[in-house]
C-alpha cells in the first residue's frame, strides 16, 4: 500500500473536509456526461465542472460519469451542483468506503466495489463506485473506469434502444447500472470457477506447493468477493424497504430481480468457499500420501538389502581358517558360494512375500 | 462449462429479454398437454404452442409439460397466452435460476432444482423445473425431462386414478408435482447413503487415496444437495403465510406434509455431512498410522541389523596380525568365528528385548 | 437398509396412503389397552383392534398402546375410531418422521425418537414412538415396545399408585410418557459418559487405531442423541405456546420442568461433543508423537554407527601395502587395530554428547 | 461418577418427588440462620429445620443458609415454611440441574453454578447453589459450603458495616450473594490466565506431550467455565425485564452492573478459549517441526557416509589382480590409499556444499 | 500480571466502593483543563481538581482531561462535582471494564479501549478510556494518556481551528474524540496489515518457526482488536437509537459517520482473521512439504546405494576360490572388476530411470 492512500493520513481532519484515499489509477480525470429523454440524445465530455450545471435545470435525465478521483474539485462542485452533504463527498473520495447506500430526501446515495477479472497473478481488480441518484441526474465516480468499462454496454442502450431505458426514470438507470456491476461479478465468479476445476485437476494428478498457493489464493479471492457481495444484498433490501419517492413502484420488479441475481452470486460464492476448503484438505493428505509412498519404497529397500549385506559382511570378514576347523569353514566348502548366494535369495523372496502380504507392493 | 451456458453473455442486454442460458440437453423440444377434471381425462403430445391457446378457455384443469428450453419462442408464445410477466419468463430460461417462489395475483411462479442420482462419477444429475400454476392451469418447464422421468408416476394417477387428484385443483396437482421432486432427493440420499456406508466399510479395511477422492466428491454432492433443498423449506413456508387465492384452504395440510419432508432431507443432508467430515478425520489419521507402521519396520530391521553390519566390518579389516599381538587377534582364536557369530547373536536378542518392552513388536 | 424400509417406495403413491415404512423389528402385532380413573383400574391384552371401541365412550382415561406397526390396519382402525386424520396415521407408520407435533382441536399428535443404550457396537438403538391424546385418550405406537420397555414404570405408577397420576387427565399421562423417554436420555448420556472417560484413560495410556474408531463412533452417537433430543426443545415451547383446551393448566408447570431436563440433556450432549472433538486432537497428535519417537531412535542408531561401519570399511580395502608405503601403513603399525577401535570410541562418545545436548536421549 | 449421582436412578418416579441427586460432599447437614435489620442482627447455628419457623413472622430480614444437600427432609421444610413448590424442592435437591431462573409470585428461585479454583489436576471445583428469595428471606442451599466459604465476606459485611445493606431488603442480598460468586468467577480466571500463560512459555522453549494434555485440560476447564456462566447472563437478563415487585427499583442498576462483570467474565472465556484453540496449532507444527530436524539429521549423516561407505567397500573387494591389468589395478598404485581418501574427501565436501546451498545447515 | 492489578482484589468489597484496579502506568496524575465557545478558548493544567469547580457554572463548553488513574479520589471528587453515580466511578477506575454506555437523564457515560501500534514484540499497547459528558462538560480519563497522544490533534483544532468544532457542543467533542481513537484503530490495521504481508513473503520463500509465532501473535492482536471494536458498534447504536436530549439532531449524521468508520475496522478484522488462518494452513503444509523433500533425497541416495555396496559387499566375501570352479569364479575373470563395475552402472542407470519415471528428480 502506498502511503498516499492510506486512511489515518486523515486522522485529526474535521469530519467532512474532503480528501482523496485512495491509489491514483488515471492520469486525468475525464467527466462525461449523457442526457436523454424519450426522443433527444446527447453525450458530450467535459472539459469543465461547470459545463455541466444547465442539465441541472432541464427535465431531462442527466448521467454524468467521473473516471478519476484525485482532482478533489470535481466531486466537490458537482456536490454544490446537486446538493450534496459534504459527508458524502467525502466519502466518494475514499476508496476504503464500505459498500452501503444512504437514503436522503433528494437523493440516494450508494457506494460498492466493482470486480474486475483480469487473469494476472492478482487475478481480481476492485475498483470503488459510488452512485448519487436523484429526481432526474445520476452521478457516477469510478476509480478509473475506462479499462474495462463496465458501464460501456449501458451507454450503447441509452444511445441505440429507443425503447424502454429511454422512457423511464433516474432511478432505472441507476438499477441498469447496478445490474451491470452484479453482472460482472458472474463474469468474475465463472472465471474463478474454471481456475477451480484447473487447480481440482492439478490435485488429482500433481499436486505441487505451486497448488497450494493457488489455493490460497483463490481463498483470498473469494474473500475479496464476497465481501463485495454480501453488502449488496443488504442495500436492495433498504432500496426495496425504504418508503421513497425517488424509487417509482414500476421500478421494483426489476430491484427484485438483481436482489435475485445477487442471491445466486452469493450462493455460489459460498458453494466455492466450501470447495475450495475440501481442495485444501485433499492437497494436504495427497502430500502425506506421497510421503507415505516415498517411504515405503525407501523401506522395502532397506529391508531387502540390510540383511543381504550384513550376509556379505559375514563371508567378508578374515577369520583365520587355518587356525580352527570353526573358523569360518563355509569359505572351504566346495559349493561355499552358491551356498551364500542361495541364503541371499531365500531372504529377498522371504522379505517379497512379507510386503506382498502387507500389500505394500 | 460450454460457452453457450454462460450467465455473462447476458451482460449489457434490456432485462426482460429472454435469452437461453443453459445446456442443450434434449435434441427436440416436446409439449405435452394433460387436461382434466373429475370425469374427463385427456393427453396430447403438441406440435405448436397455439394448439393449447384453447385450454385455456375451458373450466378444467390443463397441465401443460415443456421438455427442452433451448426454443425461446415456446416459453415466450405460453407466457403470452397466460399472462406471465416477461421477466418470469426470462427466470425460466435460465438455467442458473435460484430456486425460490414468486407471488402474482393471477399465478405463482416456483423455480427449483431436480436431482437424479445416476451412479456415475459424477453421481447426481442437477436439471432445473419451473412451475407456473393458476387459478386452472400447471406449466411445467424441464430442461430434458424424459430422462429419469420423475413427473411419469403423476401422469399415471391424473390417468387411472379417478379419484383425488382429479377432483382437486391446479394448487393439489403443482403440490403433487413437488411432492414427486421432494421424493426424489430422499431417493438421492438413499443412495448416498449406500454410498458412505460403502466408504465408510473402505476406510476401516483398506484406505487408499480413492477412498478420499470419493470422500471429496460425497463432499461435493452433499453441497449441491444442501443448496437446491434448504431454499424449497423457505418457498413451502411462503406458500403457507401467503395470502392468496390460488391456494386452497384444503390445500394447506398438504403443504404442511411435503414441509415435513423437506425438514426430514434437510436433516439427513445435515447427518450426512458431518458424518462425511467425521470420515475425512479417520482416512488422515489412518493415512498417519500407516505411516507410522512403515516407519516401525524400517526402524526394527534397521536397528537389528546395523550393529551387525558393524561387526563384520570391523572383523573384515585387514590389520596384520603378523606384525603385532595387539592386531586382530580375534582373527586367530580357535573360536574367532563362533565367539563373532555369539557377539552378533547377543545383540539381536537385547534389540528384541527393548523393542518388545516399547510394544513395537 | 434393507429395501422394505426405503421412503422412496411410497414415490408416486397418493398422499395419505397408509404404508408402512420401515424395518419390521418384531414378530407380532401387540395391543394393550389400560382403562383407569381415580377410583377404577383396568388391563386388558387386545386380540383386535374393535374390541378398543367401547373404551371410547366411557369419560375414564384410556390408554392404548401398540408394539409393532406393520400390520396397516390397526393404525387405520384405531385412526378411524378416535377420529385421526389419515395424513397422521401415514406419519405414524413411517418410521423415518422426523421428530415433531402437530395440534389439532380434537387431538394433539406427537413424534419422537426413543433412545436406548444396549451397550454393543451400534450402542444405541433407536426406536421411533408416536403418541396422540385427546380429551380422555392416549394412544402411542412403538416400534417394538417390548424389549427395554420405557413405559413400563408409567404403566406400574398407573397400577399402583392410587395417588396423583389417576386423579389427573390424559395430557398429564402424556407428559408423564414423555417424561419417561427423556428419563431414557439421561440413561443413554451417563453410559456415554463413561465410554468417553475409558476413551480418554485410553488415550492418555495407550492410543491405538481402534481408539480412533471409538472416537469416530461416539461423534456418530452424539449426531443421533442431537438430531433426537433438539426438536423435541421446540415441541415443548410450542405445547406451551399454543393455546389449547386439551393441556391444562395444572400441566404447564410439568412442561417447564420437562423442558428443564431437555435443556440439561441438549447441554451435556453439546459439552460432550466438544470433549469428543478435542480427543480427536489429542489423538493425532499423540500419533505425531509416536512417530517421532520412533525416528528418534532410528536416527540415534544409524547416527553412531554409520561413521563405525564407515572406518570399518575403510580398513577393509584391499591396498597393496607392500608397493608403497603411502598404502594404508595403519594396518602394519604395531597398535594399528587398536587405533581403530579408540577412533570409533572417540566417534561413538562425541555423538551421544551431540544426542544429549539436543535432549534426545 | 458414583452410582448414587446419578439423574436416572429417578426414573419411573412420579414428578415432585424430593430425591437427593449428586454426590454428598460434606458429613452433615448445616444450617446457619442471619436475621438483620437497619439496627439488630442475630446469627445461629440450627440443629432443627423448625428453628427457624420463628424467623419468618418477624419483618426482619432473614438469611437461611444451608450446607449439605443429602437430607432430603431439611429441604422439604424449609419448603413446606416458605410455601415453595415441591417441584422447586425437587430441583434444590438435584445437582444436575440447568443454570435458571423460576420467578413466582411470592419468591424468585435462582439455581447456578459456583466455581472454585484449587490448582489440582482437575482444577475447577464446581458446587451447586439454590437461592431463594422472597419479600424478606433468602434461602441459600450449598453442596458443600464451608470449604472455600464464597459466602464468607458477605456475612461478615452483614455483620460489621452498619451502612448500606442492612438498610437493603432480601433482593439486594440475594444480588450481593451472586456478585460474590461472579467475583470467584474472576479469581478462576485469573488463575487460568496465568496457567495459560505457563503453558505459552512451555511451548515455546521445550513442548512435550505433557504440554498437550495441559491444552486439553485447560480446554475442559473453559468448557465448565463457558456453561456455568452463559445462563448467568440469562438469568440477570430476566430479572432485569421481568415485572416483580420482589426486585425493588434501586436495586436495578446493581443488576446492571453484575450483568456488566458477567459480560466482562464471558468475553475473557471467549478470548481463552480462542487462545487455547491457538496454542493447540502451534504445538503441533512444533511436533512436525521438531520431527523436521531429526530427519534432517538423519538425512545428512546417511547422505554423506553412504557414498564413503560404498568406495570403502569397492576397495574390499577381491577381484584377483594378478589375473588381469584390468582387475583393480589402483590397489597397487603407489599413491591408491591416498587417492581413495582423497576421493572420498571430495565427496564429503560436495555433499556439504549441497547441504549449505539447501540451507539445511 | 501483577497483583495490584487484579479484579479478584475486589471480591468481598461493597459494591460502589472505589477501588483502582490496573497497573500503574504513570507516575503521576494530570488534569487539564480546556474551556471554550465559539469566542473564547482557555486551557490550563490544575493542581488540584477544586480548580475546576468554578468551569461547571460557565455556559461555555469545559473539557477536563485525567491522564493516570491510580489517584481515587481524583475521580470521586469531579464525579461530585458532576454528579455522577458512585458505581460509574468504580467503573471508571477499574481498567478491566467492558467497552459499554450507559445513558442517564444529566450524563452519558462511555468506556472503550485505546488502541496503539508500538511496533514492539507484543505491538498492541491497550488503554482503557472512559468519557462522560452533559449538556456543557466532557470528563476524559486516560491510563497514561502523555505517551502516544490520541486526543492531541483534537485539542490542537480546539485551539486553531475556530469553525465548526468551537460553535458545536459537548455531544460534538465526544463525538470528535471518539473518532480519533477509530481514526487510531485504522493505523493499527494498517501497521498489521504490512506485518501480514511480510510473513506472508516469509511464508512464500522460507517459513521458519519463528513465522508460525509470528502468525500466532497476529492472531492474538486481531483477538485484541476484535474485542475491542465489536462493542463500539453497539455504543454507536445505542446512542442513535436512545432517545435523550445530551445528543443533539445535527449530530447524528456524524454518529451515522462513525458507524460507517467502524464497520470498515470490523470488516478489516474479519478478512485479515481470515487470511491468518489460511497462512497457518500454508506454514503447515509448507512444513510437510519440506519433510517430504527431505525425505525424497534420503531416499534417493539410500535406495542408489544400497544395491551398490551389497554388490562391492559380495566381492568382498573370502570365499576360497582355489577349492572349488564355483566359489566367485568372477575374482578370477580376466575382466571381472569391469564387469562389477558395469553391474553398478547399470544399477545406477535403472534407478534413476525408475526415479525420473516417478518423477521424484
Amino acid at each position: 500500500m502506498s502511503t498516499s492512500g492510506r486512511v489515518s493520513q486523515k486522522a485529526g481532519l474535521s469530519p467532512g473536509t474532503p480528501v482523496f484515499v485512495g491509489e491514483k489509477k488515471v492520469e486525468e480525470v475525464r467527466i462525461t456526461v449523457i442526457d436523454y429523454d424519450a426522443d433527444n440524445y446527447e453525450m458530450k465530455d467535459l472539459k469543465k465542472v461547470e459545463e455541466c450545471y444547465p442539465y441541472q435545470e432541464k427535465p431531462t435525465i442527466t448521467w454524468i460519469n467521473v473516471d478519476g478521483l484525485h482532482e478533489v474539485e470535481v466531486a466537490q462542485d458537482l456536490g454544490k451542483c446537486y446538493g450534496i452533504h459534504p459527508l458524502i463527498i467525502e466519502d466518494i473520495l475514499n476508496t476504503n468506503q464500505r459498500t452501503k447506500v444512504d437514503i436522503f430526501d433528494d437523493y440516494i446515495f450508494i457506494v460498492f466495489k466493482m470486480l474486475t477479472y483480469n487473469g494476472g497473478p492478482k487475478a481480481l481488480d476492485m475498483e470503488q463506485v459510488s452512485l448519487v441518484f436523484g429526481e432526474n441526474f445520476v452521478v457516477t465516480f469510478q476509480e478509473q473506469g475506462k479499462k474495462g468499462d463496465t458501464f460501456g454496454p449501458v451507454r450503447d442502450r441509452i444511445k441505440n434502444d429507443k425503447g424502454k431505458i429511454r422512457k423511464m426514470g433516474a432511478d432505472y438507470l441507476s438499477y441498469t447500472l447496478l445490474d451491470s456491476v452484479v453482472d460482472n461479478y458472474f463474469k468474475a465468479l465463472e472465471n474463478i470457477g474454471e481456475e477451480i476445476e484447473d487447480i481440482e485437476e492439478e490435485l488429482v494428478t500433481n499436486p505441487t506447493p505451486a497448488t497450494l498457493h493457488g489455493i490460497h489464493r483463490l481463498k483470498k479471492e473469494m474473500l475479496l468477493l464476497r465481501r463485495s457481495v454480501w453488502p449488496l444484498r443488504e442495500i436492495i433490501n433498504e432500496l426495496q424497504r425504504e418508503e421513497t419517492t425517488l424509487i417509482k413502484q414500476t421500478t421494483n420488479i426489476y430491484l427484485r430481480d438483481i436482489y435475485d441475481h445477487i442471491i445466486t452470486v452469493i450462493d455460489t460464492v459460498e458453494t466455492y468457499r466450501e470447495t475450495i476448503s475440501g481442495m485444501l484438505d485433499v492437497y494436504l493428505s495427497s502430500i502425506s500420501n506421497r510421503m507415505n509412498e516415498i517411504i515405503k519404497v525407501l523401506t522395502i529397500y532397506s529391508v531387502i538389502f540390510i540383511p543381504l549385506t550384513f550376509i556379505a559382511g559375514v563371508y567378508g570378514m578374515n577369520f583365520n581358517t587355518d587356525k580352527s576347523p570353526f573358523n569360518m569353514p563355509e569359505l572351504n566348502w566346495y559349493l561355499g558360494y552358491p551356498f551364500a548366494l542361495g541364503l541371499m535369495a531365500v531372504v529377498v523372496i522371504s522379505m517379497l512375500v512379507y510386503f506382498m502380504r502387507k500389500k505394500w507392493m
